[in-house]
């Protein structure tokens, strides 16, 4: 760690400004934190009202510190807002490295709020301070003891360090999961909330703390993505030595977005474009806090998950059946049990070597003998089976409850191969738990787990980082691009684009059409081509079908006519091929300020937002990550042939998106979205073709 | 309850056939269970090996009993598979009312099985008596004591009498709620498992319990929903008094149903239908365990839901963010908060009066004096606030915890408006459960709770029973309908269709497109006719948009010769009218032999089963309920108008659904599918029209 995050999670001093000697005030919790969770750097309380605070010497202010050669290493200012300023610059100018700014009033109230915080920071760091916060519940690392954060849970729930760490922007929502974690008996080391995140974000702190060797597991809260560069590097570290970040991305809803702007005051990204980020740095996404721990003694086993192959056993048919129907909706396969493996099974008992996985073994289940380890080897041995979930729907008199959980255990350290088990009754879970076993009180949760465990490090396992390209100058123009301008931009990206010809007049329509045609084409369609009449159906500028210059030269007319009444200095009109796909597909990118482009591939024509048939990728991606997309698509079977359909041209749909996104990505900073509306996909081997585009360049600023 | 059903659950005695000394034996442990569980009728143990059995006296045959003038009202059959047949009729010659069958080989091993399953029900039923079985696990009734069931799980779990049955076909599903209830508090009647469903199943027994009025909750676990009927009775029963049901159908997904049907050995519907059927008789399908038990608190308090309007209360923005999400996740409406009650919350504190829902709202949650009693004051009195949920994240020094459990208790007694609470710390839940506030760990699971109760109370509300007509006499044929009788079925169901002629000639086709020209019709379609050939479009058999008799003639020249080479043996065209709609639909149905006809709609052509964009109802249905349902599929806003397609014809769609599914109830034993693919469906006011049809009857049998 850096001098920075080394101030923060190991300070050699402390200064707590704004002391207090009640440990139920804010400024005076984390005195009362450090001194009782064993931190054992120096506690510097800052008070010019008291001589004494919670036992220890206190100092009027923070020049008297320096004046006894004590310059705190780390500060807690915890003042109200309006003497903020004041302290900050203090402690910049003596030379402390971070603070925790704890109080509200910046820039979660507004214009004016976001003024203030941004002269903390600017006076902070004009002195080579680093802040935390303002409006910031504050640091703590558990390990060490430095407790820079006055949250009431740690009075109720006692803390104890492990390889758990816990970042969030909001003070709630880092001790919820805390509680939820020590209630399971799990050690936590890092527990920050960060507030306005006007400096030290949750994203940087991430990256910090994913440089701990013995963090296992990141789980990060927040409502904007205010960083992602930095929130990309704590994924990479993380990644790079096997640990894991699970986050809650929340505001995703409307009223949440809401709730969330005017409770931090910052821009909500676009959810998509959040999806796709944290997709492609193998950051899992939860949905809630009770998400965000599910899975957490599964990620701190570390057992390889391989291919997520799992089985299921019970004593019960019934717990079998409702594992399958969850493994079902949780995409969790289900291990086909390999000829060998049913062998192993039919010694031990005849009857289990015709079983069928969700395996019913009620007399292994009971736990006597050494039948339950005997199936467990059996399982260990089979390649096909990576997970194992052991549902106990009820135990009592008979049951060995003692014996199956020992034996689960030694299976899984063994094997290594994740094992869990379910069971409703609190006792029995006790029994399991104690022998390190995750385990869970539904077959939902169980199998919720290992599905997101086994699918998390699958994808973690996947995650490529291309080279993002450095930004060319940038195009000309602004705004909205005629479709001809549009159909350049796109060819020049690479995307195959339709012939066309930009004619002024009737008469050029005509001797474009004659030229075309001379050229092989067969049909044609004239359409107007203005930058300020982007829907040209709704104007009857689009005129289909043309196969004679008489044609085409009324609809060349008819087009320029409506331009001029739509007050069009300059008409024109663009005269096309007339080019039928198999099927229309849609194409597009809209460029995420915070995320770069997002690219769209979805079923295509005038229902596309009603069907909503779309995946996206964030840019840059591969040829195989995008045909991985289309795969998802509900129209997919279309790409192996359907029906009457013959098989479409997968590869060039993937390639002329890649080319998009590639495209988008280098022109960033210009280029604000993309709509093809439809990409003509052709039998395999035939193609793509965009036939209707429309590029918006950023306005003129 | 009747004869059989007080035998069940109030009987003066029981005979224990099979008993055993051992408590923890099968035929042991209802015994002791009777005995510390307070029942107060006979307990009869019949064992020919012991004259005392768990200190009662035993006696070596049923008939010993008889001759002592002791016949037992009921009798648990505790013996093994192959004694069952003997000591069932003895039983039933005896003049035992209700028996419950414990051993397992029955129909869940087989063909065979099955026969010795029929034959047990066949003699129990000849001499009056019902079963529960066999394979079954047992009834109890915590309210007599009368527990004729072998489970482990009362051992270890106390029983105690509440408002809650659970009554399933899985003795482990059974168990599993009961053993979350009773750890959370709460009190259980009725606990059933029945087995293999011979005689009396467990919807009859759901039909039954559903008549306590001291029961206010069924839940149910379902492998197969043996017995429609009586399940709709129960919730018949169960809605006239105000009580509701809430069910698990497993086995939905392909390995469920799989391992359902290996499991019980009977069949598993149709999911969808089971999802239609269960809506229509408002009773809520829960995915797994934990959901079964989620909302349980809410159910028993039993204060109207309203229209589901939530307020959430925090002291934390992020449990607002959150809270947020998640009720848009689970289509949970928040209140619009009334000018009146911002104004009442203003004067409590002048920042309450801007408050957005989700309420943030530090200084009212630190339950100090009693600013949040008059909040919630204020939150009652609004008629838009239905329900209310407050999230606590965390609580210790500082918050007075009782008065805020205290306080939402008395709101919720005063307004008999639900209101909920989540809490990670389990000492703060404590609180609020010893208050009778029902409490969560997750906001999460509190919004999904509330969304299913208020989703769940209006459903049922709104249920009608639309009467079942009585079948009329079989449709005349067998399997697969060539179009014209397809359509001239679907004419007389009262859809209306597009007009057609069949013809066994060209020279007749040419005819009939003259006269229908006569009759002002534009172009026709030519389509080749046969039952045997219903994918028409993939043997060249459709010719679109003929408008000359030498189109006609070669059209019908070319389906006629087809057939021909298809070996129809008597080959026909249809000409019918060129129609072009607004946009195409789907209408079919699937008759289920369990529920009767499913009505699917949906946006229809070829990639109908891709896009999957599809609706369904069980008839019958109303027009509302067709136009309710139809308000859920993906391109619904066309109905309103979308871009350049006009308002369609929402009420002729929802008609034609309507008449279809009258009609397919109507012929319900002779009718198995109808496919109309595409039915156009005009601008609003034109109507719809079938195009294309195929009927499906019953194969000769």
């Amino acid at each position: 760690m850096d001098d920075t995050f080394g101030a923060l999670f190991h300070p050699a001093s402390v200064a707590v400004i704004g002391a207090s000697d009640n440990p139920n005030k804010v400024g005076g919790r984390p005195i009362h934190y450090m001194r009782a969770f064993g931190y054992t750097g120096e506690i510097l309380p800052v008070n010019p009202g008291r001589h004494v605070i919670q036992g220890l010497p206190a100092h009027a202010t923070l020049a008297d510190l320096v004046a006894l050669g004590k310059t705190p290493e780390a500060a807690i200012v915890a003042v109200s807002g309006d003497a903020t300023r004041e302290q900050v610059k203090l402690c910049a100018d003596a030379g402390v490295k971070a603070a925790v700014i704890m109080a509200s009033g910046f820039a979660e109230t507004g214009a004016a709020g976001r003024a203030r915080q941004q002269e903390l920071v600017r006076i902070a760091n004009a002195g080579g301070m680093r802040l935390v916060g303002p409006n910031a519940q504050g640091t703590a690392n558990f390990a060490s003891g430095a407790v820079l954060n006055f949250s009431t849970m740690f009075m109720e729930v006692a803390p104890q360090d492990g390889p758990i760490a816990i970042i969030s922007q909001s003070g709630a929502a880092s001790v919820m999961p805390y509680a939820l974690l020590r209630q399971a008996g799990h050690g936590v080391r890092y527990l920050v909330a960060t507030g306005n995140d006007a400096d030290l974000d949750a994203c940087a702190i991430a990256a910090a703390v994913a440089g701990d060797p013995e963090v296992r597991l990141i789980l990060v809260y927040l409502e904007t993505i205010s960083n992602p560069e930095a929130l990309a590097r704590a994924a990479a570290t993380a990644r790079a030595r096997g640990a894991s970040i699970v986050a809650i991305k929340a505001g995703n809803s409307a009223r949440g977005a809401q709730a969330a702007a005017s409770h931090t005051g910052a821009l909500v990204g676009n959810d998509a474009a959040i999806d796709a980020f944290l997709v492609a740095h193998g950051i899992w996404r939860a949905g809630d806090i009770g998400e965000l721990v599910r899975a957490v003694p599964l990620y701190l086993q570390d057992h390889a998950p391989g291919q997520g192959r799992t089985v299921v056993m019970s004593h019960s048919g019934a717990v079998g059946v409702m594992a399958a129907d969850l493994a079902e909706r949780h995409a969790l396969p289900l291990t086909a049990l390999q000829d060998d493996t049913l062998r192993a099974l039919g010694e031990i008992l005849p009857e289990f070597g015709t079983a069928n996985n969700p395996l019913d073994m009620t007399a292994a289940l009971l736990g006597k003998g050494d039948m339950f380890p005997r199936v467990l080897n059996a399982l260990g041995a089979d390649p096909a089976a990576d997970m194992v979930m052991i549902g106990i729907p009820v135990a009592g008199p008979g049951y060995d409850v003692e014996a199956l959980a020992r034996d689960a255990a030694a299976f899984s350290a063994a094997h290594r191969k994740p094992l869990v088990a379910s069971a409703p009754q609190q006792g029995v879970r006790e029994v399991f738990t104690r022998h390190g076993v995750p385990t869970f009180v539904t077959e939902a949760d169980a199998v919720a787990a290992l599905a997101q465990y086994a699918m998390h490090r699958q994808r973690s396992a996947r995650v490529v980082m291309k080279p993002v390209p450095s930004a060319p100058p940038p195009l000309d123009g602004h705004g909205l691009q005629d479709e001809a301008r549009s159909l350049a931009l796109l060819a020049e990206a690479g995307v195959p684009t339709v012939s066309y010809r930009r004619c002024a007049s009737a008469d050029a329509a005509v001797a474009a059409f004659e030229a075309m045609r001379a050229d092989g084409a067969g049909a044609v369609v004239v359409k107007g081509c203005a930058a300020s009449v982007p829907h040209k159906s709704e104007h009857g500028l689009v005129h289909l079908r043309l196969s004679t210059p008489a044609e085409v030269e009324a609809a060349a007319h008819a087009c320029l006519d409506t331009l001029r009444t739509l007050e069009v200095t300059e008409p024109q009109v663009v005269v096309a091929q007339m080019v039928k796909g198999r099927h229309e597909f849609a194409l597009g990118v809209s460029v995420d300020p915070m995320f770069g482009p997002l690219v769209m591939i979805g079923e295509g024509g005038t229902l596309l937002e009603l069907r909503k048939d779309i995946v996206t990728l964030l840019a840059p991606f591969t040829v195989d990550d995008a045909r991985a997309a289309c795969a998802r698509l509900r129209v997919a079977p279309l790409f192996a042939g359907y029906r009457d359909i013959p098989a479409l041209d997968l590869d060039a749909l993937a390639t002329a998106a890649v080319a998009l996104g590639d495209w988008a990505l280098r022109h960033r900073n210009t280029l604000r979205s993309v709509d093809i509306n439809p990409l003509m996909v052709m039998a395999a081997g035939e193609g793509v073709v965009a036939v209707d585009a429309v590029v918006q360049l950023h306005e003129e600023t």
